[in-house]
């Protein structure tokens, strides 16, 4: 029997964190690989710890065994100072949710915007790119932005209720795509564009559980785009429940949740998970929630 | 699906233990039991960090989701100062292998005694334990000094080459058991001790790769005598070798190794590990290292 067996020790570091679907996908789809994993929330709120601390908890993550951590609010952006090796996409977007432990450094990565690009890959190969209407430019939003032009979409619309946000993400994002278009837009510009749009993406938080309702006007979606949503509590939120019955392709949120724990577990551990068998126990957990 | 599989994180801390057996010990009778289990080593001398940081790592292994640490040199007695719970056997020994996270709490154990004890009960239950001889009273003498009283040995006698400190100990192990007899020798003492006693203990160095030779000259011991060793690489020492050859009871070194094992994975998960199958294992990873 080996005395050196490989395993993989891994935290989700954020607030409110405790309940996260994370842990247990990375550790159900590590099991059906016959790999030795255990994947640990770090609940800030839980133990009386600030966002700030994050880097401190990596290094003494970092001495005590473990191999990455995942990193979610409020420390998606200050992990930034504490990392020895950030990747271009990742420094573009100035946010990280995925710290790999190498020889004592840490690389940091963005799974969101790669899981997301790799979910629109997998699940909708044939989406046309030419035009998207992304709504909501928050921290999700500028992933999911990053890996909309990244998937090759050609002219991308920014709706924010925040404008000035919406035109600040715009500029941020030009640079990295000069082959693409990237604008904003409010809410007068929201109809046209919508109309003309191949595709259309929500990132509002609007449709949550707690926030609910449409992100737009549904009667703007019709059978020809496709659509996205990045909320999964629930799946099923007003819009995709409207695009399905249209006959839309639909990238649902658990797409996205999916798409970061799968590109996060390769990193992690050089195996190529199994998408379809984590989005099937994902979906099988959050029916397990539900009241 | 469960989302709460329980699952367990250990950490073994002390200075040059990247290679010890305990970690690979306990996942493997994990395994066995099917418990999700991870045990990291944290080695001082890799991390950088000294035997006064003890504390800081364990709460901070507090705050990563560690379940319990072992601890070995040089933190048995600095380690004392961050528990918050301590019981008697510990505290009577001023030193602890083991501690426990319950509740936020730290709560300090200590197996080396337990183990020895169990360790003696389980393979040698017909030991008579009216006289015994103990060499050596350094960390692990200590420790087996106070399982040999607790086992219920009638009179023990204490042997090191530093006399004052085989003194102290039996000045301090004496008043835990007002019935024994617990005294001091030195080397003209000892001759006569071992003439007179049931069993020999080595908890000394000499033995061990590095220290080769007998604790004691071995035309003392007779078939008589049972033996017991503390020592395990190697297993088979002088001593355990000409006790063998001569018939006697024998308690090696690896059942002490085991015993501690046994009992701190019993005390972090309350199921019973298999005794006979963790020496099994124990020994086959000795048996790997050997050059």
């Amino acid at each position: 029997m080996s005395t050196t067996q490989e395993s993989y020790l891994i935290g989700l570091i954020g607030d409110g964190i405790t309940a996260s679907l994370t842990p247990p996908m990375h550790e159900a789809e590590a099991a059906a690989q016959g790999l030795h994993y255990l994947y640990r929330p770090v609940d800030l709120a839980l133990i009386g710890r600030s966002g700030e601390d994050v880097g401190e908890l990596m290094r003494a993550g970092r001495d005590l065994g473990f191999n990455a951590f995942n990193i979610t609010h409020p420390c998606k952006q200050i992990v930034l100072e504490h990392l020895d090796e950030i990747p271009e996409r990742a420094a573009a977007l100035q946010a990280v949710n995925t710290v790999l432990i190498r020889d004592g450094k840490f690389i940091g990565e963005n799974t969101d915007q790669s899981g997301f690009a790799s979910a629109l890959a997998a699940e909708l190969p044939d989406a046309a790119k030419d035009k998207v209407v992304q709504l909501g430019t928050g921290g999700a939003g500028s992933a999911v932005a990053y890996a909309l032009l990244d998937s090759g979409v050609q002219d991308l619309t920014l709706f924010d209720l925040d404008l000035d946000r919406a035109k600040e993400r715009a500029a941020a994002l030009a640079p990295h795509f000069p082959s693409a278009r990237v604008g904003a837009t409010d809410a007068a510009g929201l109809e046209p564009a919508v109309e003309q749009a191949n595709g259309v993406v929500n990132c509002t938080p609007i449709g949550m559980h707690h926030h609910p309702g449409a992100p737009i006007d549904l009667e703007l979606i019709t059978a020809e785009h496709w659509v996205a949503d990045v909320i999964y509590l629930p799946v099923d939120t007003p819009l995709v429940t409207r695009a399905r019955e249209l006959g839309c392709q639909v990238l649902d949120g658990g797409a996205m949740a999916v798409g970061q724990a799968v590109d996060a577990f390769r990193l992690i551990t050089g195996v190529e998970p199994d998408r379809q068998r984590m989005r099937v126990h994902f979906l099988e957990m959050l029916a397990d929630q539900q009241p």
